[in-house]
């Protein structure tokens, strides 16, 4: 027999270095032990589940030709020993050995391995608040708890739920009760906005009304105090502002590496509790890898090393893990944070970093915004996809595009391209001359996330001032906010013509983009001009227009009212 | 006043260099200038105006806010002259002069300028057979023909029409007359696949299988050899093999550039008539850019020149030269060659080389095809996606990408994201570690494009053997051709009984995938195993495996029956 190789974690970097290692040395020994009775299931896909677009918890074991991943699979398609309800009890690293116990039986045992990889996962946080260990309390840590959750479900027991947690499993868990099943469902998140860190407030703002108009309510800055039960079975929960009832109450409020054998094993672990690998994902001890949510890896844009807990990652470093021990010598370069994901009937996705983030990274940072269209206007399935692009001003570098648009792939196809750019270290410049393919049906002529890369150049070099969105909705909420500000709204007069009667000729200026180069006279020198259009292009064109003509006072509102419109606000004319 | 600009030719790069150039450059004082009463359209739009997506062919010229680009927008909102109905007679580059016609009146002027750029595009080609001349038969050059054929149509005076050229507008064309207007439309094109050069023939013949059954009729290997009709009408096509009859036909044989005044004025031209630019754009005269499909540019890929005609080109090279005529040094690096296009209810999309273009340039090159979904298997719209990667065996640079799948934008996430790549000379291994965003709704967690840039790097380390596509059919139409060749099914028994009892268990070996390591000592020894599958993937693990227990008298199927059922083939049951 060959090599010895032990897995412990059987959900999806663990099978993938099994299966990879499996294929470059048939002759190895593969073993993968796993505490649950189900492995390699797709924890992505519990959402799907949990809504009932996915059927049975199976679907979610199987592969694309239909069989579920089992024991027998393993062993029989892949040639590998797959021993579930095994725990792991310890590694004696000098023995070269994991010291095993059958869950239900206590039956101890001793596997040898000459190489270890630990795909040991993470954990769920919980908030330490009273109630937390309530009936009806769970967290989204494995596939039992989603059954036991859509049993609930499917006997009625839930009318009303409330997720703690404004990431992307909370908001996916709050889609899953509230599309299909009709359940009153309530987001709670602590932060001033759902999906804090992974795109900015004006993006996350456009998802929160969506979320809310699809009968999702989303309360932020506000954090669960306490959950509160009868019987022993939940009933409400109770933030500072409010009394939410509840029969389910979702807490998706993080994860944490489980790293407790790599530490009783001596292995080097992180402060904050990640198993630290090396670019060929060894351990600190190099008869060891680690791969997947359970290790810290370094993310090339901001060059942090923290956990990145995503099933995509998860399937590269397994194999990569694979061909290191099988000798073929692969590095993980680290990664970037592409996400996308669904809710109701958009589309939200990034990569690289925000601009929130980038700042604190300590990056020189700055972002535009856009509002364009992601197929040419003509075509009958047209549609507005707003873009965000944080770039480093002094090295042009960049660090992060946002997308928000109608369900489907065209948000996709941008981060994507946007990815392979910025995980090459590209700039602007790179993303501007990105050579996307053409035609009507899939794009225009200049794709938006060039016009938004032709933005940032604009910006960076100085022709492009911006009002900021959050001072442009503060002003609009009162205009004492900023006395010498005006609004100069390009649209077509039809468009205009509400705000005008509302807010005042002095306040409004309605100057349609064409006639500005005739009328420039009637602008003020003593105010600055706010420049409004829907997309935020035209205000752009006619900023230089205005500072040529010496009306240097004004302002564009970057992305336009396609932005304001999306983020929802009370003033937005029905 | 400022710089004088003058740019002949007012589509695409024209206006876009113009545009450009005058927001740099307020004080400028530019001009376009053109020939036709039409300027500023979007070529590409064509097929959809023809087809009626597009009622109004206005809409082509209008901006995404709903405004005709003709010359008073142009004046009134980008400060620009255009002059339509005037063409530019020659160039005096000593005086710095322009000498000008108008159209209509034959009223000649002089334009100074201090900088000139020519835009002035392709004609199209005509080939020169009995009856090209004839009434109703056209070539798609400009917004006036198209407006022609359309209202032919509407009078009802179209019911047959042949297309002569297979190329992207060819077949936009036709189903642009066969999909609305239920006109019988027949495609001809004298290669041997349609699309030729651009994707390979396995990728053209799934295209060629959809056209089919989408009602046009497609002949390859076959070129019109004259055209016929009655009273200066067309009424037929002939072609070696057979007459067609037809009321219209369209002749979409490519395109030249139109250089004769670039020519007649001493500026560089190539050997096939294409103006030579320095990467600024530049003409040999360096007051002269040049810009769009007239020029020539190089192919980062190949290296080579060539003309480019693509709309999304045209508009970042007018970019660059409103840039570098401003004073902002801008260099184009070149392109690559990404497109994408609807046909019916599927899209064809491609990036830089394909095998055959690849090792027509002398690469040593090879290439893998995958038949992987395109999102997750459990969720509704998953769909398979073919994906074709080539790549350099000796470098690993990925030199070209492929894809082919439903209408929608999952190929085209795919193949910007390996333009992004492929533009970067990334290689295979880039390819492999890119990080796609993926969420079940829109990915699986090892996309489709890594699994495709994966089972590139298996094949190039010599763990994966192909039969290619092209035997492997010629084998089933003739299995004398390879008297020595079985096929091993890995399918599930329900879907290989129908070729175990049409070609007898001898020829047709069914074996399931998961029994194969039981039942292995089943297997001949003296004959070459093809292993089958729906996607190659279980094909390409078996490999392995047979490969390690003594049995490498295999090869694969890469892509399995998922491409061979898109190609369309007689055998394949009903």
């Amino acid at each position: 027999m060959g090599k010895k190789i032990v897995i412990i974690g059987g959900v999806a970097a663990g099978p993938k270095s099994a299966c990879r290692v499996k294929r470059l040395l048939p002759d190895a020994e593969v073993t993968i032990i796993d505490q649950d009775s189900l492995i390699s299931y797709g924890g992505c896909g519990i959402p799907y589940y949990v809504s009932g677009d996915v059927s049975d918890e199976k679907e979610l074991r199987n592969t694309s030709f239909h069989m579920t991943r089992d024991e027998a699979f393993f062993l029989k398609a892949k040639g590998v020993t797959a021993r579930t309800n095994t725990r792991a009890l310890d590694i004696d690293r000098k023995a070269k050995v994991v010291h095993i116990e059958d869950v239900h039986t206590g039956a101890k045992e001793s596997i040898p391995y000459d190489n270890l990889v630990l795909a040991t996962g993470t954990k769920p946080n919980m908030l330490p608040i009273p109630g937390a260990d309530l009936d009806g309390v769970f967290t989204i840590s494995d596939l039992h708890k989603a059954i036991a959750i859509k049993e609930r479900i499917a006997r009625g027991e839930v009318s009303q739920a409330v997720v703690i947690g404004g990431g992307a499993i909370g908001i996916e868990m709050a889609e899953a009760f509230s599309d299909l099943w009709g359940i009153k469902t309530t987001i709670l998140e602590f932060m001033p906005q759902i999906m804090p860190r992974i795109v900015d407030w004006e993006f996350a703002r456009m998802l929160e009304t969506h979320l809310t108009e699809s009968g999702v309510d989303v309360f932020t800055s506000e954090a669960a105090s306490a959950i509160e039960g009868e019987n022993g079975k939940v009933r409400r929960v109770v933030t500072p502002k409010r009394t939410l009832e509840a029969d389910l109450v979702v807490m998706a409020v993080g994860v944490r590496a489980r790293s407790e054998l790599a530490q009783a094993a001596g292995l080097l672990v992180s402060p904050m509790g990640n198993i630290v690998v090396n670019e060929r994902l060894q351990t600190s001890d190099p008869s060891i890898y680690a791969a997947g949510d359970c290790i810290e890896v370094k993310n090339m844009v901001s060059g942090k090393n923290s956990i990145a807990p995503m099933g995509s990652l998860a399937n590269r470093e397994g194999r990569i893990v694979g061909d290191n021990i099988a000798g073929i010598p692969t590095k993980y370069k680290g990664w970037i944070g592409s996400f996308t994901m669904k809710a109701f009937e958009r589309c939200i996705a990034a990569t690289g970093l925000s601009l929130e983030s980038a700042l604190a990274e300590g990056f020189d940072a700055a972002a535009v915004t856009t509002a364009q269209s992601d197929r040419a206007h003509f075509f009958p399935t047209e549609a507005i996809i707003p873009l965000r692009l944080v770039f480093d001003k002094r090295t042009r570098k960049a660090l992060g595009v946002q997308g928000f648009g109608p369900m489907g792939d065209a948000v996709l196809a941008r981060i994507d391209a946007a990815a392979a750019i910025i995980g090459q270290g590209g700039t602007i410049d790179d993303l501007s001359q990105l050579e996307m393919a053409y035609a009507p049906p899939f794009a225009t002529a200049l794709d938006a996330l060039n016009a938004t890369a032709n933005a940032a150049d604009n910006l960076a070099a100085g022709r492009l001032r911006y009002v900021s969105i959050r001072d442009f909705l503060a002003w609009m909420e009162d205009f004492a906010s900023h006395p010498d500000w005006v609004a100069l709204d390009l649209r077509h007069p039809n468009e205009t013509g509400h705000f005008v009667e509302r807010y005042g000729k002095e306040k409004w200026l309605s100057v349609p983009y064409i006639e500005i180069r005739d009328r420039y006279q009637e602008l003020p020198k003593d105010k600055t001009m706010l420049i409004i259009c829907d997309a935020g292009t035209r205000s752009s064109e006619i900023q230089i227009v205005l500072d040529y003509l010496g009306l240097s006072n004004n302002l564009v509102l970057g992305g336009g009212f396609n932005i304001i419109r999306r983020m929802g606000v009370a003033w937005w004319p029905n």
